[in-house]
């Protein structure tokens, strides 16, 4: 299991998130709490948006709590809308390119979770990725796989129902595949303009996700970022936020298989 | 282009051929002469065969020049049938899945070369690798997946006639890609006990490629490791060599696309 | 050699210089034209001024030609007054405390030179340090002890004084080690607001250095960036720049011993 | 605070303790149980003897639980007496000249503890090394100091003498350096031939280390490797082990500040 947090807001450092709380994205590479990983160790990631249409990345296979640059660069970017992503590897190497966010023109995605038994069904799911973006194909994760495949299935004009296409269908494959494990996705996703952040499970044991509603922005995490847990709301399972200029709306977010075959 | 280096014969220490010589493969990874780019430093691999099946690797994504590491190794390990490489990338990421050599079970490929326009053809060689093979990719490059295709056709009991078909699938798949780029194969592959050393080009400009008959010893390498020119014989194109227990011979190496179709 | 640039003058983007002219620093950190290293593969690093007293730092291992996150750093960071470094080793590791720019406080410095023998003179350089600088010794190199020694000297009140009795104190400490190895000092010095970019050597063979005057606007850089070198100026071997607010002025550079007896 | 293990006896690879047991040095590294920082994440490194006088060593940045290289190496190298160490820093960069073990000539070392409040005392160590072991000065870690001022105080002859004169010399400057932090050394120390253990305190809170007679060979480790405590031996705080040719020895390690005035 990872660890991330996404913000939509007022233009801010990105340290005010990633580096300063008590509990901030980097003191959780090292103790996360509500993780079965503690250590996050395997690569981090940070993606913005700023003043280019395409979002900003930086990504590093060291574990964030060593990394010099990771704190001068919280300091100095500063963003209204941005990602941060603490890696613990669930099978796939430590490479940048395997270390979330991953990018796609104006599109951030991030993921927490697991997609069945990856190794069985990667050839499955690959396929469901259209050529135009399978040239953006830079890694081997389960996640940048998912995340091409739901732009591929309309994402970029429908963010929400592609999601829920490519999830529906991917539940479909998990289900052939005779190894019974389950699709847990924890993800954030975004255009520049809207964050989406899911929080979804096939089998009722869906990875950990908050919300703290700050009234002109909105952050996303894991866990909370500070001891003040009245603030941090948890997202239910099987629902999404959507923030968008400083609005923000929970609803649910389920689907299935008969979806994909339309 | 690369640079590589192959040896078989008498268990030696890594370091006769890798760090020692004057234009030794450390030595090509700062100043190669007879390649396009002089400077081979997106990273680097070593592969060696000793008391187990499966051979050892060694691969990281700093310049050869500077990785102290690699003195070290080169040192200590010995190894009667070794490869070593220093990669100048061709544009996909500096990751050490995607430093050569490749290992899978017991054997080993390392690869100098061209394989068309990879980005138009990707999808369609990948499908050439059957699913037990494709759990071994690693990587994004096409030197990974060529080796895999071999495999998956039968490389395990027929390394050369499948080299031979996967390439001239490939050759048919580049034709009909619209993209007029050449298939240049200057490649090594092995089991641990008989070494491959394919030099092959589609289009005439096959990628350098010299051999030094020791007696009870073979070196193959990309360039000569000295300035003694008159031991280094080049390998023709559309040739490949096979050493093997101290006796090498030298065949033609030629296939033409109705191989594939067999 | 390393080679280097500096920028002072209107905010903007690094990309401006670090990435997109055609000889940009990336560009040089494979290609160097006018250093006896072409390449510069040592690591390398951004320093840069914005909102914060203390300068932003983003420093690497890896190659500047094949960092992913480095272009999309450079596209995102503005700045008035940055620096810009890749390195070529003359022995110590390759490390990020070892990468240039260096920085303490609000002082930012990078280097292109020689401090005489340096495994000779080591101790007795960084003798001059004192105690409180002594602490921001990060790493191992001899451009760091000596700009730690200038800040030392009195640097952060008269850094061109103190950078002139540090000098003369090092030519003393060379002259006296019995290795007879020049003193190459190409370097720039900054406090967010003045930029000081020297070009001296002990010897007569002074590090390149050129600088282009824009107007508003000034560029420092080991080789020009462009194949316009009507619009590149040498900066004479024995002066040095001060850039302040859009003013240029070149001034002679240099000192005597005796300074250092004072 | 870090975990470290040390073998002599047998020729054997170093995954027999590296990377097999159950509690492995690697599962240490992202599990650690007796330690007051569970992940040991700040790299790590391997030293070993074989048949050159000088050692091996392998050392690297990334976590040592998912370095890919590691378990290869861990497998093919083998060795009579070797050294392995997880990293937590205490302060200073990770960077490789900072991981553990350090060498130098013939000698290897490895140290798990705390310098008294390094910051305040660094250059009063330094200046305990003598010019000759200065050049081996790679790093910038309190570890590599006290082992080249151990060397320098006559450590290649004497080298149980030479710690303890060290040790309370430093004990001295930590006493009148006026910030009250103990002195912890938990340390290897080794020529090739003789393995010497220490487990040292300066305030009765020693780090743990145990060691285990296997008759043929001993092995020492910050904790042991696997469940089977009653093998594990713990070395009581102000002893050391001493280890050579298959014949063990305990001895009491104690010195006081008059040594250092000799």
């Amino acid at each position: 299991m990872c660890r991330w947090i996404a913000y939509s807001g007022q233009t801010i450092a990105l340290e005010r998130y990633v580096a300063a709380p008590m509990h901030s994205l980097i003191a959780q590479s090292i103790g996360a709490l509500e993780s079965s990983d503690s250590t996050n160790g395997d690569g981090f990631g940070l993606g913005w948006y700023g003043e280019h249409e395409e979002p900003g990345l930086y990504r590093e296979v060291r574990p964030a709590w060593s990394d010099e640059n990771l704190r001068h660069l919280c300091r100095y970017i500063r963003s209204h809308l941005f990602f941060g992503h603490v890696r613990a590897s669930t099978g796939t190497a430590t490479t940048r390119p395997n270390c979330h966010p991953f990018a796609h023109g104006r599109w951030l995605f991030m993921h927490n979770g697991q997609i069945g038994d990856w190794p069985s069904i990667r050839r499955r799911v690959e396929a469901l990725i259209p050529d135009e973006y399978y040239r953006s194909r830079y890694g081997t994760t389960d996640s940048e796989a998912v995340f091409l495949a739901i732009l591929g299935s309309g994402g970029e004009r429908d963010p929400i129902g592609a999601t829920a296409r490519t999830l529906a269908t991917i539940a479909d494959i998990v289900r052939t595949s005779g190894v019974h494990e389950p699709v847990r996705f924890t993800a954030a996703l975004s255009d520049g303009r809207d964050l989406h952040a899911f929080r979804y499970a096939s089998d009722g044991t869906a990875n950990s996700l908050y919300y703290r509603d700050g009234g002109d922005h909105v952050v996303v995490a894991s866990e909370p970022l500070d001891q003040d847990h009245s603030y941090w709301k948890p997202v239910p399972a099987g629902h999404l936020i959507v923030a968008s200029k400083g609005k923000i709306s929970l609803r649910p977010f389920t689907f299935d298989s008969r979806i994909a075959a339309e």
